[in-house]
């Protein structure tokens, strides 16, 4: 084969590749119902099909396409399928995929504000518009001392809250020093693992995470958290960090902000809030009161990549103190140097996360918004709340079924009377059925399904078929066992 | 207006506008060379022109698309352009943004093998391809004890090395007591500012990092790291961890990887190689002197969305011990048990990265190999050397400037020998001026421009014109200073 002068795909056949594409992401939505939800592969299958190593010439894109059909669809997992109630949502949306593909087209590196002005100042504007969407306290505005950011992950946003907190702590001597083992942290014994995770990476240790005992609603009880405080302190430890959830991804449970807050003032420790799914529900002036007390908060985050129509990856995460945040992340090699930063008449995002790099997210956060403008949102969380509500009552009116904690929105636990063995034989043959995708907890100890409606097309004809295909395997499961 | 029964954008519809944001990528792919490279606007100009609130009712498609050119794109420092000669490479390809859409469009959360089996699977067998592809060492092969996995950025990549060395030296200790003020990481003073943010967020600090003298090319002094270290160990420290740069940000410099190996092994310290620009050129058989002592190294990185053609995200990161990361970063919270992680025969990612959530961002890395094959992206990769090698050529035949450093690849360091002021000021009214954008770094004290070749589009002609524009520039400046 002769060398090429070029081997880029032209605009020209962009056009043509591109509608290609386009066409298959609409029949894909067409069809996903139809496909079982979750993947019946086997471990090894998917890369035994694929060739050994990579091509030396190129290949015709008509054959990779045929090939995403033949080799990795069997391998989805269909997240976007509307009978997908597994784990929590992650509701994509057509002006989200080509608020991405526009993203993607761009190509720009939003480090700096310098790289792209409008990939800094639209993701700024729309976390602005989010704080007045969702009724956040003014002091998250960017036109005040705190501001937001888009993160790739919730995990992400309390890993940079808690950097921010050490360093407001130990007035930046731990960027400086290192970590002494002084600074405790503390959250539910219910929340998300991701503060584990947090508190490993930096620096802080597992053992210096003080779990907090839960009430009868799987709930943080302040007392608890206010008596272990006090303790650390009388020990001349540092408490630095609380996180509080609106709404755990195991159970949805929704600590007491307002009373958590109110100790966290008491003695100045930085409070989270992780939103990551519940937060979208307030939207919905119904169901603002899940962010009681989310005043006293000195950061607080929700993922629109969960229950707001906007592909992953979109954490939005505001501070009261973007000092602290920056101070806590901020570097500034010469290469990085200039006269915008200089200036400090902009925000370089860079210093508000993690990695150096970041994409132009804001675009498809703004083509959602816009698509479905504040009243479209509201409408579709407001059909999700309902159906689980519909879901957690056909659940209570079972005599062989419970609800094993509160459904304040659009998650319901609960499992059948039968005992562990049963609740983990009946998800497995469903799962398997490839009909519908739950996942499960332990609450209490117990073995707990976990139904999660948020999916962008799930309507009440899949929730009905769903709890249809849970009862009749339950009564077959049941039948065999007596 | 009356509520309707759903927000959504039907199939139908995604189909019409997913042609228009084809057209209008294709379209911008065939302008782009024609706009302002920097972009103009002054801070908060974006802003100003946006609602100050989110639209309550949802607007039409074609009106977003619209105010993407009228809104944003005045914003945008075209990346994408032939012209772009700053910081580094960030070249995205058709392939690239299709598979980019295509993983938008599929909405998968990749977090766990069971998630998506073909994501991880993908993804898996692409870091296989790889190593292959970059002739790196075997034990970087997810067959062996070690294996690759995608990560947003070097910067993150560099983290993640940081923690699985950190939990090495202290055998998982720190993840469980936290830092001790012990761990000490080395770097040359070189080194790209990603280890110094690493050392902040892991809690070892910065007063732990050992910036070693670099020698005249700008690259590691071995014997220098070899003193620090045994200087370290002698005063009851633990030394844990080096970096080594293939190719710095600043001047792509490139460290003596094998004697840093050799000091490394000897010492038991976990070496991690960067690079994150550079690695691409390992393509090509002539050039893969790049990567001699790499079979060394405990982990290594490089950036397909820097130079091969795959938009960002996507840092391609290895480890030759794929336990010593895991157990840096796992947790395993009930609600994500299944049967395939208790199996033990699949790979989760959550536990290879910061974050818990993942993209599929192995299907663009699979598209753009397979569109170009390994000929093609060789192809390209020789013709960007070929230029920096003939634009250093050029600035050394005139006697008003300078090479400032080794040019091995692609990065050309130069200035003019009129001095920091007038380089500043030809750098700032180049960029100003719109038709080329370049970026500068301190050398030895000295400011010095950075001529870095490898968007996608660039060709021999946009070299020509830029030197054109540079010498006619200086002598415009030189004039006026006489």
């Amino acid at each position: 084969m002769t060398e090429q002068a070029s081997y880029h795909m032209t605009a020209a056949e962009f056009r043509q590749h591109g509608r290609a594409v386009v066409d298959w992401i609409a029949d894909y939505m067409e069809k996903v119902e139809s496909l079982p939800v979750l993947s019946q592969v086997q471990p090894g299958e998917i890369r035994a099909a694929l060739p050994a190593a990579a091509p030396k010439q190129g290949e015709a894109f008509a054959t990779m396409l045929a090939d995403v059909d033949r080799l990795i669809l069997p391998g989805i997992t269909h997240w976007q399928s509307p009978n997908f109630f597994a784990y929590f949502p992650a509701n994509a949306s057509g002006p989200a995929i080509l608020g991405e593909l526009l993203s993607a087209g761009l190509g720009v590196q939003g480090m700096l504000w310098a790289t792209s002005p409008a990939c800094t100042e639209l993701e700024t504007h729309m976390l602005d518009w989010l704080v007045a969407m969702l009724d956040l306290p003014q002091k998250f505005l960017s036109t005040t001392n705190g501001g937001g950011v888009i993160q790739d992950s919730a995990s992400s946003a309390v890993l940079c809250a808690l950097l921010a907190a050490r360093e407001r702590a130990t007035q930046f001597a731990t960027n400086q020093q290192g970590c002494d083992g002084r600074l405790i942290v503390y959250t539910s014994s219910q929340t998300h693992s991701s503060l584990e995770k947090a508190a490993m990476i930096a620096g802080i240790g597992r053992a210096q995470i003080r779990l907090i005992d839960v009430d009868e609603h799987l709930a943080m009880q302040p007392a608890s958290l206010a008596a272990a405080i006090e303790q650390d302190r009388a020990q001349g430890l540092i408490p630095c960090f609380v996180v509080a959830s609106v709404g755990t991804t195991s159970s949805n449970a929704i600590d007491p902000v307002a009373a958590i807050g109110q100790i966290c003032q008491a003695q100045g420790v930085w409070l989270h809030v992780d939103a990551a799914m519940a937060g979208t529900a307030a939207l919905c002036p119904e169901l603002r009161w899940i962010h009681a007390g989310v005043d006293l908060a000195d950061s607080y985050c929700f993922n629109p990549h969960k229950w707001m129509f906007t592909n992953f990856d979109c954490d939005c995460f505001w501070v009261a103190d973007r000092a602290a945040l920056i101070g806590a992340l901020s570097i500034l090699p010469e290469y990085l140097r200039n006269q915008a930063t200089e200036s400090g008449a902009v925000i370089d995002y860079r210093d508000w996360q993690i990695p150096l790099g970041r994409r132009f997210r804001a675009l498809k956060l703004w083509f959602v918004i816009r698509h479905y403008g504040v009243e479209g949102l509201r409408h579709h969380i407001r059909q999700h709340v309902a159906l689980a509500q519909t879901f957690a009552a056909w659940v209570q009116a079972d005599p062989n079924f419970e609800v094993a904690a509160p459904v304040p929105l659009n998650l319901v636990c609960f499992r059948h009377r039968g005992g562990d063995a049963l609740n983990q034989q009946l998800m497995d043959q469903l799962n398997h059925s490839g009909q519908l995708y739950l996942t499960h907890t332990r609450l209490r100890g117990k073995l707990t399904l976990r139904m999660s409606i948020g999916q962008t097309h799930t309507t009440a004809r899949h929730v009905v078929s769903a709890w249809q295909a849970i009862q009749t395997q339950a009564e077959t499961l049941s039948a065999a066992a007596d």
